[in-house]
């Protein structure tokens, strides 16, 4: 947990938590566009062992669209980081990185979007947390 | 351009510029371990047009697990974001997200890691100027 992130926890199993977050983002409307298992990336290229985790690329067209007209720079912080980790054989973390950051570093179009795309994630995060 | 990215201009065509970004990268030891053709994302969900783009996930492996043992929440923030956007029919604008703001958010170890990072991205975005 970090100043920068939104954090829940879920009492499942890594493959498990996985689905429910994939699951709780398509209900406030973000498809996963990009997916790196970091941990096996990390353990392909240089042979060490991270926690199992999965960094989900989620975006939710309507405000992405909205953010790039407001900035065509908020591209480089597209689309917002959802990362699923295995705390142990029971339980997984989930950390966003939070929206707020998008909006204090673009201008006031970016905030508006910002903070909706902030209470999405918040709501998926609420629905998922059991810690 | 803005606060948060660091830009270069290449005086070719998107595709070609795509080639070029990637080898510039390569040459700093980043590998692209995602990819976002972000206009046709936008297109097919929502019909709408903007400059054609490609969000390059960068990530030099070393420096990704350094950051995470410092911080395991960095996650949220990887890979490096390097974003290549037609500009016109002959020329394109790379733009990558700084990784100081990395280092703002995260402790003094990330810091260390996130200039290592801006660096090798900031040789690799001059290798390519020609704006």
């Amino acid at each position: 947990m970090s100043d920068f992130t939104m954090t829940a926890t879920v009492a499942r199993p890594f493959p498990e938590a996985v689905d429910r977050v994939r699951g709780a983002l398509a209900e406030q409307g973000f498809g996963i566009i990009s997916e790196i298992d970091l941990s096996a990336t990390l353990k392909a290229k240089l042979g060490v062992e991270v926690p199992q985790q999965l960094i989900l690329g989620a975006c939710r067209p309507e405000l992405a669209h909205q953010a790039l007209v407001a900035d065509p720079s908020i591209a480089a912080m597209l689309p917002c980081n959802v990362v699923v980790r295995a705390l142990d054989e029971e339980s997984s973390a989930v950390e966003a990185f939070d929206p707020a950051f998008m909006a204090d570093l673009g201008g006031d179009a970016v905030r508006v979007v910002a903070e909706d795309a902030g209470q999405r994630i918040r709501a998926a995060l609420a629905s998922l947390d059991e810690g």
